[in-house]
């Protein structure tokens, strides 16, 4: 087991979720751990590209890709979404503290050589393919996942 | 510590996120390790065999098990349910892609041997009792979640 | 690594999770090991006194104040909630099957020696003040998180 190597699973679309998710991730890798975000379900919306397209979908699987948020500046909250303004109250309230926003943290995560890996099996279901994705994100499947969670000293499910 | 003993708690009656703690728990076993399933408060009612009754339930207990989901076949979506749409979506979408049931992997489940253990205490709460639950499973509080997380290598709550 | 170390992220308010976080922490510092509970967002609310006030928030903090609940007695369910009855129907289960209230099991976390850490960044983009919380509570960020999770034999986010 390596102490110094982390994965978490990023299952949710949640904002606030989402957040805590990067928090930590950068926090390791900043510290020089090694760590894996392996995004699954509603969680592949983080890695969407709003500015992507893709062809060749079903009907299902554009009305499913309508319905959830597109990309990481899009999530709703988990609590007090108030139709969108609860992510607005929050981002501003993060601006006025000096955190970073979540789009910061996602381009500080891949700097700092954090894999992001999109969840194979959930991508099939859901009817999201890899060319709508962001660059730099790879495709995994649950053996990719326990391969590195086995080894690693911090799992997280969020 | 052993890096091929896993534990996860079930917590949700979200058909998602079942489905995700079923994904990783077979993924596993099939790989060999030694898994246990701990399904606490909600997650309890994946275990629920809808053909089975009990008796001696006061009112309060009767009505909680009403309105909860009974079985692994019907457990609502955490996100976009529309009134049990989602769910009926999400499996055709899973059966056109080959993807196994949430049943299907209950069994497979228990023929890779993975240990399913339902919470005594949140039994106890909710009025849940063992003869409602489907055979084969275990009863167990935190003593036993305990002594198994303390030696496994991954531990989730899902 | 330590397996008698164990760290808990309670991130909900949820009446349900937060019951599931406080039985495993007080369940394994009872059997003697060294129990850590991080919280963040809006596990914030737990930590809250009810009792207590604090001066010099904006409009948007006090706002953002009056719209969570307030301490660990008005938390609601994630599920089933109905305005508030459930969690009345909870308690009520919960004290008629000789099963802790929430309130009695954070008073015997601080007895049985749990750190409850609540989390800087949270407190700082939701507007809560230090002279809010319970007394007992220490303050820390991510950093604090990982040195302490990175050496606990079994870490949760729940």
């Amino acid at each position: 087991m390596k102490e110094n190597k982390k994965t978490i699973i990023v299952f949710s679309n949640d904002m606030d979720k989402v957040l805590a998710s990067f928090v930590i991730a950068t926090g390791a890798a900043a510290m020089g751990d090694e760590v894996t975000m392996f995004f699954t379900f509603w969680g592949l919306n983080v890695l969407r590209d709003p500015k992507k397209k893709s062809k060749g979908k079903s009907f299902l699987e554009k009305m499913f890709g309508w319905m959830m948020p597109k990309g990481i500046n899009r999530l709703p909250l988990s609590k007090m979404n108030f139709l969108g303004l609860g992510p607005i109250l929050m981002k501003y309230m993060m601006r006025k503290k000096n955190v970073q926003s979540l789009n910061e943290m996602l381009k500080q995560a891949q700097e700092l050589g954090i894999k992001l890996v999109a969840c194979s099996m959930s991508m099939d279901v859901m009817g999201i393919k890899k060319e709508e994705l962001i660059d730099g994100v790879e495709i995994g499947g649950v053996a990719t996942y326990l391969a590195e969670a086995s080894e690693a000293g911090l799992n997280l499910f969020i």
